[in-house]
């Protein structure tokens, strides 16, 4: 029996990446996404169209309604999407998002009896986010081989984090050998429901600048000429 | 300015002192209850009405659908609720239930500006779940100082567990001194839609012994007498 692997898919570049090394690494792989009712919803529709293309054995789709997180740019529709680069942890953080998302994953991985969860954060090219440090993700997994039945049962879930140290360009020439097209992804913050790119906001900036360093041309669609 | 603090709420009888508790330490409370779709979803009702006993500022009802999560008797409503005690950890356990809890608490908690968290968890009269042991809420706690902003801005959030090392009796001795009714209470696994408790499960077997121990009348509304 193959080796199972639960991937979180929001439909964006890193994600897609990391769905596209877990399936070479020949891991059956479970996609699961989280609609968050974020703003940017379009990644959803984009987290579909890359899990068909894997040929996953299964997508399911969360429904959480964290509109309620005011805080944040990403959950708070009357806030503004920066577009101007910022000192600090930018008001797209959304508070505690990527332990909730790796919880549902621990909680499904063990539901299915797999032991492997593989998640796209990156802490090179990123927005600051606290919880996509390598010291967060130990104290995860240190908290993960505590919180579960399987974890007593000697049966650790292992948290992977293929891109955490590579750079945008990088991650963009490992998902190229996986096959992807990018024009499919959509990372955007403020992406049109059609899945077109700003161009402007931090996940924007961080993808034309990886696209760029690739030397590979940016497949993104943009709402306006770049 | 009051401190203020997250009561993970579930309407049963551990969730109700810790309220009753944190308010007595002049805590502003904000109660959240997880409606995960739960087989005994009468502990919702139970919930709204300790909450409203208790004044809280707002009370918070999120709901996820975790019927997925088919190993849990709690959650499959296919499963039958052990009657008989067994060995090991009973089927009632939710995959990272107490995980996804704290982690939506621990949400709220950096969007409304709180530092402090309270859980109803118990190490001693309890079914052996894992999330409920002192060193894997350290391990929650650790984790918790590395994933947010607010902990990156030196403002941790501290997970409170009073209850954690008290015998059932003990835990009741505490609530009666808060004012607690305990009928309103329901912690029953499979407690009718209109909370009469079942006498039989793990829940109800805790709870029975806690008022005996107590040497205090049991209130609890059961389906027959006992």
């Amino acid at each position: 029996m193959s080796r199972t692997a639960i991937i979180l898919l929001s439909g964006g570049l890193d994600s897609a990446t990391v769905l596209g090394i877990a399936s070479r690494e020949g891991y059956e792989c479970y996609a699961m996404t989280i609609n968050y009712h974020q703003r940017h919803n379009a990644e959803l529709k984009a987290a579909n169209r890359i899990a068909k293309f894997f040929n996953v054995k299964e997508h399911k789709i969360i429904d959480i309604d964290l509109s309620w997180l005011k805080s944040s740019s990403l959950t708070n529709q009357s806030m503004t999407i920066p577009e101007i680069a910022s000192e600090g942890i930018p008001s797209t953080y959304v508070p505690a998002r990527n332990t909730i998302m790796m919880t549902l994953a621990l909680a499904w991985a063990e539901t299915i009896g797999s032991q492997n969860i593989f998640i796209g954060v990156n802490a090179v090219d990123y927005s600051g986010y606290p919880d996509c440090r390598p010291e967060y993700i130990a104290s995860f997994q240190t908290m993960a081989n505590l919180a579960t039945k399987s974890a007593i049962e000697g049966k650790n879930i292992q948290i992977h984090t293929p891109l955490i140290h590579l750079s945008k360009s990088e991650i963009i020439h490992e998902g190229e050998k996986c096959g992807i097209d990018y024009s499919s992804t959509v990372s955007c913050y403020q992406a049109t429901s059609d899945g077109l790119a700003c161009g402007k906001c931090d996940s924007c900036r961080l993808r034309k600048e990886g696209f760029k360093q690739a030397n590979i041309e940016d497949p993104t669609q943009y709402v306006a000429p770049q």
